[in-house]
């Protein structure tokens, strides 16, 4: 996390119905319209990734209404399964975990929903639990190619502000986001951007709600105010957030983590290691997670890397549990970091005994000078 | 907001499921359980404290459900539109807003309701809007006295840590806290306290819930861990926050209140005005609401304080807007800055032309010393 | 110590002789220029004030030359003890401590020196152990009066950035001043403002010096650097602390200090005690030195308030120890604040038993609402 | 900068005459003295390291002293020209800037020196322009193997608290250190450690002093306070430093250090590089200077690191300047940041097309393994 942001959220606090508050507000709202890329409308809770991904449902949708998700990894179950414990009827697209949402399995489903009962697809934009990306724009034509109307919900959370997300050109519906992955805070604020046809299944939506309801907030919201007691420290963070963001320029950040993955792959492939995501072009920039060699542990090789250079990788989740481990690429990250992080797997390789080919970090240097931002 | 705890959450933010974060997860609930004097359950949410008024009604009701509350001030009627919101039938019992609730009326309600219809009675411990405090332990007495199987939900949002609240020798059902009162954080925090009758109850509502559900929690907190990314900064400065309150010890927090309570009464009857709070025994601690004389506006009156001695005093709500200025006295407080406040207000009463006698502030510096904490 | 100041210092060191450090260097020195009121030139040591009394002895004179030094108080004293130590002949002209230097004395001394052995007059602008202010602008027409080339040497360690300081224009050749007392710093930096006249005298003032030496300052300070490593965090709290003065006008900032001098004075009246500065026109807006009454001891006052309002009061030092008690008014400070400390020393003397009228914290605020900044 | 010490120096500043200074001041100086490895005396200055140098020289010698200074490089030389401007006799060992000082040419000069004029030996213990480390212990046996009285003294401003140095174990009479370097704080605090031989030294050595002065240390010393006032906030980062090193280890630091240095030697040589230290067991564990290939400039490979990596080196001095580029490796430093810093040389090197053999930062990685701290 950015000293900037630490610094930024243990400012004193001012009352969130003061007049000082209103710049601090709007100066959020509008800025995550832009993270977004949406003239549309943002919400911003206080609350975390989970909460939005509750608030995306609960204002769009009735209950016992049908959903259809895309099992892109272990968060597209979790996701899953909260929309089947609020009472909707969530049903799941299989896939295998190595690249994102297919476009035409979403197609055909939706095809074959002729009364069109289907009233919303979900979709993981950035799978963390295996570095897949789902082609989101894809995913609405294939929606609109089956002529169905169900809303497009996108989770975000890992890829917003670091990925490149076009929430208006795209047509997203309801985009699910968070404050602690690529907006670098700490967790505590979550978001939901909202299309004109999302608010529009608003005011038919019977599902109860009152803190997420969007109707809500968007009084308050005009004038830069909320209609309960905001996180306020954490929106001066998101402002020092958004800020360091344009400052170095959104296209600059995702052509970063571009980049960064790319030398992360090479590095693999140099130590003849094979990366989970399989799908040429949806290969994360966010993180890359690497497939162990058969018979060895994943968490064993973590906890050598951790004890030994203090560096820790995610761990395999659920399907993939103790088969691979993550590195993470992402936030506010440059070359030399990267060269830590790639030198710190290597040195982890060799110290825990897990075969490898030597180079890896090499290659990635070599990659990073060749192709430079 | 004390230095101490804006410093404790801009530390860098742990991995909220790496081994390091569970004793910060340990810490925090357990120390909550001392800030609700409890041996049952504390949950905490990353949300506001109007999250954790929803969480209480969800987990313990089904939709349709009667409640009673008693309107002590805005913040009750707040709560009761919530209520009515998520689809609960909730009836208001009507108070004049210069006391607490009244045991009695509760006593007579219930008694009335002789197929205990009635599942929850809801009341506001601190009225932000009146300063008054309703007797929570007499109410439990109103609700055993009337044999009556509902449910006691107390919201202590602006009491917790500042007056003394006795969770379990009162027979509190559930227990409603916010972060940025008495716990002397930003908001991003709320509580729920929870009795087994409640937690029994939580098994058969019916009222959909996923983000606040009681259940999702049990089994990752007794390992200090969450079922979701939870606020991890917040939580540093929870535990200072708490580890500051028993380096003072809780019974000289709620004395230091009482009697800073106390020493502003003094002020306002010197000056010849009249705290809102006409119930004598009922006056909070944390907070005096202060009458403003006939035809004079309290805010024109806080807008010259804050113009010309840079202090802000809360505005009246609903009921009491432009009657009524607040005068808070909480959290990191000392007899200085009740002197340094008290002072504020006499000077702007000069300043505005508002009718008072002189000597407000000299009552309340002589009663400080003669009262001697 | 302003927040703001606090929060400078603690960002990440840069190097200081990397491209980045120019800019920081050259505001803090043009700035101090303007906090000096002169366009003549500046140093900053890393050292304490008393490094800089050390600094302009050392650069401006030779083993044994002569020098007069006003007997204001216990500083003066000490600034003696230090000439006399580092081998120069100092002269004291004996002073009642009861007010600044007295120009007329120093007028007599100087014309009784018709070989002009003298070589310096050494005074004290605001003298912290009495609270008394020496009339700096009359003490330079009492040199030129007496027709003596003496170089006029002041301290105003505890007076720049409080009191109007007007180097240039009052014809002072050197002034010493420190962080730690206007500029709301951390201790740490020092500073010569030094006039063309005093620079002249440098080339032929023979004392052995490095560290001190304005001469291997003026080259790299031309462009933003040090001879050696400078105290680079402070320097960032200094231009922070310069900014703040400029946002507040340093026209309003000397007003201030004079109002809250006079509101103190006012409280001091009130409670029947006297200020140990006794000549009118003199009296510091830095900071009140209060008599106690015969028999009282101030120690023992200061120890009451200290543990019963944890308000901390200058002792008394030297000549008037245990017979003064000190309260300073300067810095960060606003007219609660200052009704913060009244209304301590008021409750501090009736919790001591030390004999006073009540009523000093009231007349104060009277003074305070009538005499508008 | 560990963010750790940045938080400790902008805690809020205490009173440095108050009674909780006293313990801030005796952790100091007490911690001090295990940093130094001595039951001696240890002196801290509210100033740069210059100033140490300054305070080692003027405390022990007199005016005209004669003083033998080993010219080891740039820092060296620097100091011999301070101690020539306060009117020392200060004469240079030559040496080749290619290792530290050579105990055979100081044992040789000393036994010249029949009349014993010199009064002190004055070495710089690892120099920061070369990154090459004196013997000292050599040198003090080469001192007594004359016979000879001169005092040693050292500088280890950039030595101190990353490399070992016993400075009772060694006999070193003053040692000099700052605290930039090895205690990780901003620059502004100064230290003398002073031999018992020191201060009898000290008694009759007639420069003129009073900043500097140990004699006025001494007393306030012993209860933890200062003669003047000092930089308290440093103060608070030095403790919190110390703690930092003790927590580590003296020993795990100064092991981690060396083995930095040697996994930088190892990059070195296989970009068939040669480091500027050529002398074998002088090479530092703080920083290795490195010598660029003839016909290229150093200065323009550091502006391709800084421009491209956002790393800076340090650059050439005096004698070296633009022929070599210095890599530090020292402070709060660990595995992975060395491989950063040194992936970050070898990206550079390819980038301003500066000739290498490639894997350089792989030798590094291979040794940081198999050489396990």
């Amino acid at each position: 996390m950015p000293e900037r942001i630490l610094r930024a959220i243990s400012t004193q606090t001012v009352d969130h119905r003061g007049p000082g508050f209103a710049e601090i507000g709007r100066m959020a709202l509008s800025g995550m319209k832009d993270v977004f890329q949406t003239a549309s409308q943002v919400f911003i809770y206080p609350s975390s990734g989970t909460g939005a991904w509750e608030a995306a449902l609960v204002n769009t949708l009735s209950p016992g209404d049908k959903v259809v998700m895309f099992e892109t990894g272990h968060f597209a179950m979790l996701w899953q399964r909260l929309a089947t414990k609020i009472g909707l009827d969530a049903e799941s697209i299989e896939g295998d975990w190595r690249g994102g949402a297919d476009p035409q399995q979403i197609e055909d489903r939706l095809r074959a929903d002729v009364n069109h009962e289907i009233r919303a697809v979900c979709v993981v934009h950035n799978e963390t639990s295996t570095g897949s990306v789902s082609p989101i724009a894809d995913i609405r034509k294939a929606i609109d190619a089956a002529s169905h109307p169900a809303l497009l919900i996108v989770d975000s959370i890992s890829g917003l502000a670091s990925l490149d997300f076009r929430f208006d050109e795209w047509g997203v519906d309801v985009c699910v986001a968070g404050s602690q992955k690529g907006l670098m805070l700490p967790p505590g604020l979550s978001f939901n951007a909202v299309s004109a046809k999302a608010l529009e299944r608003n005011a038919s939506a019977r599902h109860p709600r009152s803190y997420w309801d969007w109707q809500e907030m968007i009084g308050p919201n005009a004038n830069g105010y909320f209609p309960y007691t905001p996180a306020t420290n954490l929106l001066y963070g998101l402002n020092e957030a958004i800020a360091m963001l344009k400052e170095e320029g959104f296209q600059n950040v995702f052509d970063r983590h571009a980049r960064h993955g790319r030398a992360t792959r090479a590095a693999v492939k140099a130590w003849g290691l094979e990366t989970l995501c399989a799908r040429q072009g949806q290969e994360s920039g966010v993180l890359t997670a690497v497939m162990m060699p058969e018979g060895h542990s994943a968490d064993a090789f973590r906890a050598v890397a951790l004890k030994h250079y203090n560096i820790s990788f995610g761990n395999g989740l659920s399907k993939v549990a103790d088969r691979v481990f993550r590195v993470g690429h992402l936030g506010d990250f440059n070359d030399l970091m990267l060269m830590a992080t790639l030198s710190g797997v290597e040195m982890a390789l060799k110290k825990a005994g897990v075969p490898h080919e030597k180079g890896g970090a090499a290659a990635a240097l070599d990659h990073l000078v060749e192709q430079e931002a």
